[in-house]
């Protein structure tokens, strides 16, 4: 067998553990250089592929490549660029096949959601009837949390425990200050769809912090949600409000799309937090304070899970020694032996059954009220944020994330527009 | 001398370390119980005193007040409430004393920022009057770093970090996402008067990231601004803004007042960050994300600076031991000797000349265009954010942070009306 090339490329949102999975694909490929000679790294994701734009890995150190394990964000660059399918858009899948044919690749290894398992699962179907096989191979990664057959997803793990720890923190702040002032504290999180990150705020109620939870799968009735918040700060003196972006009313309106207009009258696009907040204000009068965690959530590599980094890795890792005992088409996947003590396993499962399969969060997570989460949501959640995985710092007191070289891998065909 | 009791309490916003600072405060007492039996803790500040509700901190273990260290938020609770001026509210400062007097109170660490150095300088003054002598030191705290005399103010440090760390990991997703996606990144912070907070954001410039700061020092010039972010993402393909809470136009308008009214007509309280964002979307058309970190940013202990962290507790110890030395009326400070490497001491500073004096930013620590930080300003504050000093962790992978048990001291006097 001659060495091929290799192609990795980051899909969709990153995350603070992407790098870790990068880290693990590349470590492996570089143990094997008798079967994959330099792994191509698509700049900007599947577009790099498109434009024949790949970056040399074989360029990157050995101590910079490690040091992708604790940089967060995808270090190749990404991109929100979703390929049609076959019938729509043969055209750019036969271009993958081109690029791959003339830099001598034979394993794509694609790090993403459900939209890039997708493509992955095309692309493994289409070059095997272009008589140029390429061995495809899904790499999980979303904080959705939302691929099937997997017990969970790469980059989950670490953004629930940023929202635990953030939750908790600000909630012994408000009880700090609830006697004469901020009795509500309302931190908006991500999960347009899924509430498993806003699930994750559910977790303070174990530490003793009165919370509500605003979920994108439990309609919002603003009524009983008001009646919560009042009971909770007469019982306790405080509250925290954990809401998912997706929160939307009966109507299918999202909560942060209220119609609230700027000075011009603009549409402001706010968030659902400030939504929230000023809808206690102005039924209940409490004092509030609010926070839009965003991107700090995603990208909080300082707070990452050891759990998740180490599946990460794992999972990237996996996914070449798959393709080298010669497995195709599939996306290696994280098994869940125990809770406690938490044990998990790498498997497999075939792209067939992933592509455009959504797992949603299971309604017995949630608890009757539609504001909390059950016992069996806790068991499934405490393990994947256990353990710290801290960055190095510098001596100015900053994490020392890696910035690559990235140069690029000489072009040799014509340009392409996409 | 008879031992006589302490009483301690923590004013104002609370912070990451201020719980350090009671810590030093209540271990440097229990080394001295022949001179101080009992460390009465006001509970929620010093509304405590006034209302005689005394946490007996004897009845915390040394394992609790150990903890004390790595717990973020006020452990006995804050407030906001300023006693007013002598002349106006003589009959609350005499209640002071009165409860000092019934429960042998003979020093007084309050823990705060401007406004609580202020009430101690005049619980000084009073109680000697009164012929009750009571040694009142002043223990410093405040995100806001405003507190003359002082080099800076435990707490600052630690916001300070989380805000350049955090501005770093969300500039990273961005640089990533930027080529199909997000371009422009928002994130709000503190600091309503001074942009100390938003200063930190412009360290992440020497890590190659475009940064644009907006400071409440400097009045907004939105056609400047826009410029500026326009040449920024031309030049790098993203940016991030830190825009404090402060940041106003020339007419004194916050920008996050900007009139913005909700479907009911209702005023909104948004943030500064939403505003600026949906201005560069309008103006330039740039795909932004803006976050909020309000509370998560004086809150997060997981991101402590150790510098901080060991000033913290440093001044409360020193409080102890300056008070045992007959010292009063006074506020131990941070004296910096020099910044590279960072070496500090601790020094005092008489109350007369802290209360009621507000240390801004020196202008020279704000680059000429108003957006950016001089390496006067870096020099400043990189040894403020050196180091880590991690919680603890739980076997969920959750810090464990202490609450306390707060048993109340007997009360020995009639209610009192506040």
């Amino acid at each position: 067998m001659t060495a091929k090339n290799a192609f990795y490329a980051q899909s969709g949102g990153v995350t603070a553990v992407i790098n870790a999975s990068a880290c693990g694909v590349i470590e492996a490929c570089r143990k094997h250089p008798d079967k994959i000679a330099n792994v191509y790294a698509g700049r900007n994701g599947i577009i790099g592929a498109l434009t024949e734009d790949l970056i040399d890995t074989n360029q990157e150190s050995s101590e910079d490549i490690a040091a992708l394990k604790h940089t967060p964000s995808g270090a190749f660059g990404s991109c929100r660029y979703k390929l049609k399918s076959l019938e729509e858009n043969q055209r750019e899948y036969e271009r993958l096949i081109e690029v791959f044919k003339a830099h001598n690749i034979g394993y794509f290894f694609y790090n993403g959601g459900g939209d890039s398992a997708d493509t992955c699962y095309k692309v493994s179907q289409l070059s095997e009837k272009m008589g140029f096989p390429v061995q495809a191979i899904h790499v999980p990664k979303t904080v959705d949390n939302d691929l099937p057959i997997t017990d969970n997803c790469p980059g989950f793990g670490s953004v629930a425990k940023y929202i635990a720890v953030s939750s908790l923190e600000a909630s012994f702040d408000v009880r700090s200050m609830a006697k004469t002032s901020t009795k509500v504290f309302v931190l908006e999180v991500m999960g347009r769809h899924a509430g498993w990150i806003a699930a994750a705020g559910g977790l303070i109620e174990d530490y003793g912090i009165p919370v509500v939870i605003l979920f994108p799968e439990v309609e919002f009735d603003q009524e009983k949600f008001l009646a919560t918040v009042k009971e909770k700060v007469e019982k306790f003196g405080y509250v925290t409000v954990v809401v998912s972006e997706g929160t939307h009313w009966p109507d299918g309106r999202f909560l942060a799309e209220q119609g609230t207009r700027d000075s011009f009258g603009h549409a402001q696009l706010g968030g659902a937090a400030p939504v929230v907040a000023n809808m206690i204000k102005d039924a209940l009068g409490y004092k509030f304070h609010w926070a839009v965690a965003d991107y700090l959530q995603r990208a909080a590599r300082h707070l990452a899970s050891k759990a998740d980094v180490d599946q990460a890795y794992a999972l990237g890792e996996a996914a070449v020694e798959l393709a080298l005992k010669g497995h195709n088409s599939i996306m290696p996947t994280v098994v869940r032996e125990s809770s406690s003590p938490y044990k998990w396993s790498i498997g497999e499962a075939p792209l067939s059954e992933v592509a455009n399969v959504e797992k949603m969060m299971p309604m017995e997570y949630i608890t009757e009220d539609g504001f909390g989460i059950t016992d069996a949501c806790k068991e499934y959640l405490y393990p994947l944020i256990q353990g710290e995985a801290y960055p190095p710092y510098d001596d100015n007191g900053m994490p020392k994330y890696v910035t690559l070289k990235g140069v690029a891998v000489p072009r040799k065909l014509a340009d392409f527009e996409i």
